[in-house]
């Protein structure tokens, strides 16, 4: 007897729970995808750079090619094909074709790969010239009207990652760009203030308007063509073109049809096996909560890397193995005017929320030994707990690509449940080259033991 | 009362336990440092890039100026002063300055930080053009002899690190290397055979002659001049000058006076608050063993992280603190003809002495995200054990930094007690310049799962 899985939607969370049952299945399952649009296995972090030319053709933004899928792995892809409802109790699913077919697909199980959606008023896309940002075909439209119509100067609406990054790629093309942030500080999702302001001022000084602080309330335009962006207390701001970045919320429409459990996030409620509240549906990626490990509550956290490994192990699962996904620590990375920028965990402000006494060390510091020129500064903060010494978040802003990995550093401590006397002790290695004898890691812990200096040393070891 | 705390050793080690102690106690304390060089706060790691002239002058290499320690800190620094007795029981030490003056230092906490020597034998050191690589001074007599002598052919006894070092810098002055080793690879301490191969195809592209698998047994010449160096088997390699780079052992003279514990591994031992089997005498840095997480063992670690750390641990609790340092994963980096080198835990065939079942997973992948380029290539290898899953140790070889820092989170992951599950879960984070999606330590731990898919899933969290 063949399993039959079908999966909606082919980006890399859906694609990933395919590969997953046909390696382990093979022919004892048959596995069907379903994706509305044209595309297989995409990056939409990479978006941002097609929009830059870094990115040369929209193919490159793509995993692997459909035959990689079809011919090697076995799986059967249905692409413009757009899954319209889900008939959980008879195990079934409806779905149209571009030309309007329309079809039924019996399954064993259900894999719900739905992703996400882009919070743009309606209105605004009337325009010919105003863009949401969050799809391949959006990004080539993007790039057709801003690129190859040398349009002079562009306004970004929305300073999250997305934003930030197509605003410093359009801003790479030589173009005109203001940046416009609703909140105080750009990507604030993510930063402290303290740790944002490197990136606005490295922006300003490649040249990126910034306005902050100020919502986006309306788009104005005439002919069909959008002039000026109008914010809270009457201010426009004026552009050739606009690009919509505000955000996303999970698509959970065909999770509703099939009467599953929304979880308090808004997004699909699964359990740690990504099982949904139906035993025959998994859901995964962009559309599904997780748990936040530091703060044991659920969590909306739609990043690539979660969604890839949601998606092997659903599979796995799927395919009679035993996987779980036990949460993420928000980490997250982005990349801009030059800078890396990664964070993980709590912020701050965000902490004391959450019920923690945050105490935190921020500093400034070399990333190589000075004998080797120093490499560039890198801005740190790590952030603890000072009732228990635990370790909730860290942020790093350089030039230099360990403010990247030193985040990564730190998640894996605060992985393993670890202190601020952990961030000390822990054995990171040295080299001259790579870092300085005392790692800025190291410093940021020896500041944050300053809050611990009276209690008995702790750590994992 | 006016403590009165004696440090031997003005190493990175022993600057950091006089530092902490002062900054803890201020004029509470009078701390004096005795160093029979003339040299403070030192770092040996830089002498390699001494020889190849990317550090021009010696000075360069220290950390610290002595004026730093001295006028700010308010440490008092006897160059030039060999101590040559403890007399534990009266809680004195004796010295001698250079002119041969002798003197007595009372103390209330004596600090040992005595440091290691390298392992030469002393008739190879009567030819004028033999050096032991161990020190600062040593370093610039090769130099001067090396370099502003023109020397046209360099041997290099010893591929450990900083043999190895040693070879790259001056092939990089346009010198003929050959670099001998006594096993079959290089860097055998810390790398495996498949991971060592990688650093040896590098060296023999850049020039560098590869001698391995034949220990140099004696050094012939003539009239105070070496010529060769004679292997075992009795072929032998000539040369206009000679580096040896043997390897060292704790120097534990003094420790054996004061008739202090010595350790399993033949250095000082010391409890977890650094102190030595004396309650009025701590040691730290080269001269110490200390605890292998991994194993529980004991272990012999001589790097310059774990001696700052001993340092600033060993102040702290003697200026009245708390503080511990747990032991050492065995970390250790190195970057050679382009590539940085970085290792933690144990190695594969380590790991089975230590009565572990290793499992491992070796992989060769792209630094960065395709449509990024891909970034230069990295060669990883994680190693588990296959009972408990649970993470032993990681090595890494690429001309990207990010070998280095993949290897540091392994460690991170490892120093909380990580499993392989915890390899695949751990949330690191992800941009398309910094890393692939699936990130190589993800991929690493997907191959390793494949020893573990019918066990239940186990992470930390």
């Amino acid at each position: 007897m063949v399993l039959r899985v079908a999966v909606v939607g082919a980006g890399a969370a859906g694609m990933s729970a395919a590969s997953r049952v046909k390696r382990l299945l093979r022919d004892k399952a048959e596995v069907v995808v379903f994706e509305k649009s044209g595309w297989v296995s995409f990056a939409l972090c990479g978006t941002p750079y097609y929009l830059g030319c870094r990115v040369k053709r929209l193919e490159e933004l793509l995993y692997y090619s459909p035959e990689e899928f079809t011919k090697k792995r076995g799986i059967k892809i249905n692409l413009y094909t757009e899954v319209v409802d889900v008939e959980a109790d008879a195990r079934r699913i409806r779905y149209r074709t571009r030309s309007g077919e329309e079809g039924v697909y019996e399954y064993d199980y259900l894999v719900l790969a739905t992703g996400a959606k882009p919070r743009v008023p309606r209105e605004w896309l009337m325009y010919k010239n105003v863009f949401a940002l969050h799809s391949l075909d959006e990004a080539d439209a993007i790039r057709k009207y801003v690129v190859d119509n040398s349009v002079k100067r562009v306004a970004v609406i929305g300073g999250g990652y997305t934003g930030i990054e197509a605003a410093d790629n359009i801003a790479e093309l030589g173009r005109e760009v203001v940046l416009i942030h609703s909140r105080d500080h750009l990507a604030n999702k993510v930063l402290d203030p303290e740790m944002a302001e490197v990136v606005e001022e490295k922006a300003r000084s490649r040249g990126v308007e910034l306005v902050l602080g100020k919502r986006a309330v309306s788009i104005e335009g005439d002919g069909g063509v959008a002039r000026r962006v109008v914010l809270e207390g009457g201010d426009s701001v004026e552009a050739d073109a606009f690009i919509v970045s505000p955000g996303i919320v999970p698509d959970t429409a065909l999770a509703e049809k099939a009467g599953l459990r929304i979880g308090e996030t808004g997004a699909i409620w699964t359990d740690e096996r990504m099982r949904t509240s139906n035993e025959y549906i998994y859901a995964i990626g962009d559309a599904v909560e997780t748990r936040d490990i530091i703060t044991g509550g659920r969590v909306w956290w739609p990043f690539a890397p979660a969604a890839n490994k949601q998606g092997y192990v659903a599979g796995t699962n799927i395919a009679g193995g035993d996987a779980v996904f036990p949460g993420v620590l928000r980490s997250s990375a982005f990349g801009a005017f030059g800078l890396y920028v990664a964070a993980t965990g709590l912020r701050e402000e965000e902490a004391s929320r959450y019920g923690f006494k945050p105490v935190a060390a921020t500093l400034t510091a070399r990333t190589k030994a000075h004998y080797f020129g120093g490499g560039p500064e890198i801005r740190l903060k790590v952030i603890a707990d000072e009732e228990t010494g635990r370790l909730l978040g860290a942020q790093a802003v350089s030039e230099d690509a360990s403010a990247f990995w030193r985040v990564n550093v730190v998640a894996a401590l605060i992985w393993g449940h670890g202190t601020v006397w952990d961030l000390f002790s822990y054995d990171i290695s040295y080299w001259p080259g790579a870092n300085p004898v005392w790692d800025p890691i190291v410093v940021a812990a020896r500041l944050l033991l300053r809050h611990f200096a009276k209690r008995p040393w702790k750590t994992l070891n």
